[in-house]
């Protein structure tokens, strides 16, 4: 792709300097070029005298003028800052001792030829850009974005934009997987709404799949209830599901499978546990498919727990909370006073708390790591 | 814009629940509907006996099937989980004792009709997009992205793609501003490379303007050498420049000024510099351009800096730094073995510290407030 549509794409290629940076010598200082041996002992006081050139080459107490980036003259080997001097008669006055080298920016300094400056797997920030755009690249190979295929299950749901009938709920979790999934980078393909019917939901998946790197569905899979997708997708092919039904709250109903040779991740109907489900297992597949040679993390941070939370042993926990910084500490404030599904806690909360399996909960007061899905608040 | 295209962009309206969430009483659970009443004493060991029912309405010791998400019928006032219960020949054991309301998610439980969901100002992340799907909205008022005009100035650019000439160097800030730009959520315009020439410069930032809400412009100021662009700034209308000659290391040259009601940035053509202020001055005028109820900080984490460095008093000095998260602690090493300009201190750091103007440096061992502009390393 042209540089100018690299930002958040993730490299296919190592960026490799073609030449140095910069390719010569350059003034790092608005001033002049000279040769240090002859502004030994220089000061305010005692200033060094020069003789101003226009050449092309320094000799002996002659000084040229430079801007920040010109090329340094040749048989100069220091710039003096234009504050240090003082234009006096045509003459140049240099009140500071400069060093070889002194504000000069050396050829090859920032890169060397041959240097890799920026590593296949990586995802281009704006940095990244400018360094190739440096380097004489108009173009970088990414990786193509991965096509993830989403699907939600459910009689009660309706697309948005409909009347809802009855009991119906709008689905929002399609919208949401969708975005979590464009926001790392990946392409998303709407996969519609299958009604809870073993054929209707084979159908979409079957064709689901064929357009798509990677499937993710929701709704239709619990482990007390009706597991129409995990159902489904065996009926498929092989291998089918291989893991369903994790020690995870939420996202105890979650089935990771393979059809086609693709990762198909079956996620509740619940927004919430749907969310925690793919932050688990649906990022380390996207972030693979998108090419990054590691699955980028969350950031986490060290926080005070505000109140105590309670959690069910032999299961791992996701606990969404509020991180607001007060007088420089973390405190994390459980977001919990709603629902286990309501998507305001998501809204609400900028990050959240593992509690492992084998801890029944959380006091006020500990201090635990929270992963953060947004910035903190700071009081 | 419709939902689909909401992510990233920021709200020009209040989101407002048109109805309650959920619409109804809903079961949070896979189980059996009924009257809490009935469940009192009920354990593993003494079962409380229900009739099944498919009735819209409950009566006295009925239970009725219920998946997670289904309404909860008239006369029940509590939901039992699958797994307390036990079907036998066409009755229900129940082997818990129920409170009023367990297991259910109650009508506006998640969010009241009338209640702000997500307010004016607001960068929508993928949870306010669900929630927003949820309350029935099909599309966002947002406003519109500001267009940021991006000029660079120097005899010595070349434009990337092409062949340089003898000492010329590629212009690689106008992308990179353009890339920061672009991830904040705004539009870009690339007006070109002026060269070092008054009038050509005048009308490259006239018809910058025409097309644009700001301009930022690269190289062709400096506090000592030649101001061509604050001076062609101010040879095109008031109030022209404001301010030019900043506190700042680097970032020393930037100026600011207004014309034609449009904010107009002035930065240095050294890079890093360009990016300081940028940071400084930029951020807070482009997210005010979006309509962000407030600026977006970069987040900040305390870090012990590996190294000294030194800065000169007077001087708000902003160091690189690469911050690593060593056993749990934030560690962080300048990114200043290369000189101050090279891009490379900016693809090889994650973050910057501000050294205070009443400061000479910080010292090794101090703990220090690091701005993150990328995630830190884990050792």
């Amino acid at each position: 792709v042209a540089l100018e549509e690299a930002l958040g794409r993730v490299l296919a290629e190592d960026v490799v300097a073609k030449e140095d940076l910069p390719r010569f010598d350059k003034s790092a200082v608005d001033g002049y070029a000279l040769k240090f041996e002859n502004s030994i002992g220089a000061s305010q006081f005692k200033p060094a005298i020069f003789q101003l050139t226009e050449n092309s080459e320094i000799q002996v107490n002659q000084a040229k003028q430079v801007w920040t980036g010109n090329p340094i003259p040749k048989g100069a080997n220091a710039s003096v800052m234009l504050e240090n001097t003082k234009k006096l008669d045509g003459k140049l006055e240099v009140w500071s001792q400069l060093a070889p080298g002194d504000n000069i920016s050396r050829k090859g300094e920032d890169v060397n030829k041959g240097e890799i400056a920026a590593k296949v797997g990586t995802r281009l920030n704006p940095y990244h850009i400018t360094l190739a755009a440096a380097l004489g690249y108009s173009e970088l190979q990414v990786y193509t974005k991965p096509k993830i295929a989403i699907l939600a299950t459910g009689n009660e749901l309706a697309e948005i934009g409909t009347a809802p009938e009855g009991n119906q709920i709008f689905d929002s979790n399609k919208i949401m997987l969708s975005a979590i999934c464009q926001e790392l980078g990946a392409e998303t393909i709407d996969c519609g709404i299958a009604k809870d019917n073993l054929e209707e939901i084979m159908e979409k998946i079957k064709k689901a799949l064929q357009t798509s790197d990677a499937l993710i569905t929701t709704g239709g899979t619990s482990v007390g209830g009706l597991d129409l997708v995990p159902d489904a997708v065996n009926s498929l092919g092989k291998p089918g599901v291989i893991t369903h039904g994790m020690a995870l709250r939420p996202a105890m109903p979650t089935a990771l499978a393979v059809l086609e040779g693709k990762p198909v991740m079956i996620l509740s109907g619940n927004p919430v546990a749907a969310v925690v489900g793919f932050e688990v297992f649906g990022r380390p597949a996207v972030c693979r498919l998108l090419g990054l040679s590691r699955t980028e993390q969350r950031p986490s941070v060290k926080a005070v727990m505000a109140r105590k939370v309670s959690s069910a042993l032999g299961r791992k926990t996701y606990v969404r909370v509020l991180v607001t910084m007060k007088n420089g500490e973390f405190v994390a404030e459980p977001v919990s006073a709603k629902g286990s599904g309501a998507i305001s806690t998501m809204t609400l909360s900028n990050g959240f708390v593992i509690v492992p399996e084998n801890r029944e909960g959380i006091t006020e007061g500990e201090t635990v790591s929270v992963y953060m899905c947004g910035n903190w608040k700071v009081e």
